[in-house]
């Protein structure tokens, strides 16, 4: 069995650093042996990548690919929080919000871009109640947010 | 006071089966006593019955069928996870979004044909703490869509 | 240190009554230290304050004070449930639901007026985990809604 940091590593992701909160409100907030955390959007860099309504500006491939990017930027702030990413006992729940144009339905396919990351880095221990929504627009028009709530060993 | 099976019973409802999961997340996952539950389709034998956006296609009456049979899947899911449905202690919190049309506002009494038969089929601890909201879509053009928590007697 | 009651004292803030439930669901569920509240939406003296969709009928400053009276119902609602607001330990977790017209992607200033308020009555203690997403319509045709976590003292 190999561990998260290894199975990161064998699929190339590094986890990015994370922002410094800046507001009234903080990029996780801990209550026992969970980790609630805020909404993750596709940004790398300081920058959202994926941007815009799913079935007009945004293909479901690329919004797989932005669910997938939540999970990671998601990932590195239960790493942070939890004193590496290895000393996260499993995920709980994702709530994944997709900006949805008219007539778009697929959430769930799109939400499978972050679930999948999930279960290919934790194995059975990714896998995590969920629901998928599609939602008018998201801040910074980010074509997805999720919502995690991981759990730490304790 | 009944319990929850035998009212039920006196409802004519009989919970369906759970469809084994498929994917990288799983119909319920467990956090102490809690039950958090992947987000209830108002589906029966595999199938949507209610899809569409309430205000166009969908009826507020039928909507609220939809969130009666969101919240039967609900407890079927629960059920399973708990070993019967009177293993159940309370129903904790329900968040429904309601797939919603250019000015429908009345997604709270869509959410109350979850919560009516919550209450119905558990009595006061079947009252929870609610969320309603309307979104753009659901995933396979679901009219509903309920995220729910129960607690598990322990 | 002041109090967060001796805060809303400094900021001229009343904490409203909270009605009294009368439907299938309540203002607020507890389990263990956690209050998990229903959706707040931004009601004075049983009316909605703000209605309408942001980017449309509602400007982006007047959404921020209907998510600043969202953050007051909230309170008020926590208080009641706690035994005053100096029993609540923390606040945890808020989602931040947000009308928002087409093209309307300020979701995150929007939810400052909740977070800036939560923090100025509680300190670090009122600094959360958050979530804001553009939906399509609210209750009420309610500008915007808020779902609150708190933590009660033990």
């Amino acid at each position: 069995m190999s561990t998260p940091s290894q199975r990161l590593a064998e699929l190339g992701i590094k986890l990015p650093p994370v922002p410094k909160p800046v507001a009234s409100y903080v990029p996780c907030a801990r209550h026992g042996d969970l980790l609630l955390l805020s909404g993750q959007i596709p940004t790398r860099d300081g920058k959202v990548i994926y941007s815009g309504q799913v079935g007009r500006e945004v293909r479901l491939d690329d919004a797989q690919q932005a669910a997938r990017l939540c999970a990671i930027n998601a990932m590195a702030v239960g790493a942070e929080a939890a004193g590496g990413i290895d000393r996260i006992a499993n995920v709980l729940k994702v709530v994944v919000y997709v900006s949805s144009h008219e007539g778009f339905t697929d959430q769930h396919l799109v939400a499978n871009g972050s679930s999948d990351l999930l279960k290919d880095v934790f194995g059975d221990a990714g896998r995590h109640a969920r629901a998928a929504v599609g939602v008018a627009h998201l801040p910074l028009n980010s074509a997805v947010e999720i919502d995690v709530t991981f759990v730490v060993k304790t």
